[in-house]
């Protein structure tokens, strides 16, 4: 089954270019799943974070080479042994994620529970259960900003802060799980990519 | 945490309105998934499929009811009781599954194995490898032509009757197992809209 390569339709796809910092890193930790392999962490400041790569981002191609079946610790040599300048990635945006969009009711609620990331209820009558929000997934953004690994009080303030709509990003559980299986709680919340996005 | 209700913002949603058929039903199933309610079964020409319900979307209203929350028996319930006229839908579009695009190579390949409707593995520098085909996902369309419960012959015969370029829609196999779990094989097969759509 191996032809010419062709020209290939590639829609919801984007490339980018990384540079390694002055310590010769990018900042990114990937996650191989179902021979895919995904954003599993982006260091805040760091040249993947510039890059505006995410959790969730699945990596298509690195300088040029197709990174199906690759499993973590390759991804993660083959990173290291990168040159400085010029690594050329291939980018699908967050495939195993969506957005809810949700507005506050009188007394400032969206209408669903949840403890760390993870949500665990769904209030009845609520804008929540209206837009169809769902138990067992986590909540990867709150209008936009990145919130995984944050505490719940930190995400509840962010929701406070938000005007009246509030757009969610989220993952199924088990795929969230399994992302961030490997790294530990610390590193999540001290040092990855919180930061409000620009707009 | 209940308020007013107030106006809201319905990206991705849409609203339908179906009638029963002679025999008074709507020939729809559907099965309860993290506290959301998604159709699990369409029955070919019946009110359901003409009104362009499809395997994976989410049902958030009947009759201007919110579903968040009910269990299979309930919905089924419903329906059941409904009027003849006049059934009231809010659908949003299949939130667990995504569509990529592939383009075959000089052998007509596009470079993924599968087994039933499960994707089992990667060709190595295939289109599909490129594209970032995972497996431990199921094939639902080939083409915008619902495949599931179809046998691997006839999705094969499918996409080898395609042209150049092959459009597949998957989702995770835990969640179509879940969805099909309750069903007979031959209801699948034999009773499901399958049918070629109009462009």
């Amino acid at each position: 089954c191996v032809g010419v390569r062709r020209a290939e339709i590639k829609q919801g796809i984007r490339e980018l270019t990384l540079c390694k910092d002055t310590k010769g890193v990018i900042g990114m930790r990937v996650k191989s799943i179902n021979k895919g392999l995904f954003v599993a962490f982006v260091h805040k400041d760091s040249p993947a974070a510039m890059a505006g790569l995410r959790f969730g981002d699945q990596i298509l191609q690195i300088d040029g080479d197709t990174v199906a079946g690759w499993d973590t610790d390759k991804a993660h040599k083959v990173f290291k042994n990168a040159p400085a300048n010029n690594i050329k990635l291939a980018v699908r945006d967050r495939p195993f994620e969506r957005t809810i969009t949700m507005q506050k009711d009188s007394a400032g609620c969206v209408g669903f529970v949840f403890k760390d990331n993870k949500i665990t209820s769904i209030v009845k009558d609520s804008s929540a259960a209206r837009n169809g929000v769902l138990i067992d997934h986590h909540l990867v953004e709150v209008n936009g900003q990145n919130v995984v690994g944050l505490k719940e009080k930190e995400i509840r303030a962010i929701v406070e802060a938000c005007g009246r709509t509030v757009t969610i990003t989220v993952i199924p559980s088990f795929l969230y799980e399994h992302i961030v299986k490997s790294m530990g709680d610390s590193l999540i919340r001290k040092k990855m990519d919180h930061s409000i996005p620009e707009i």
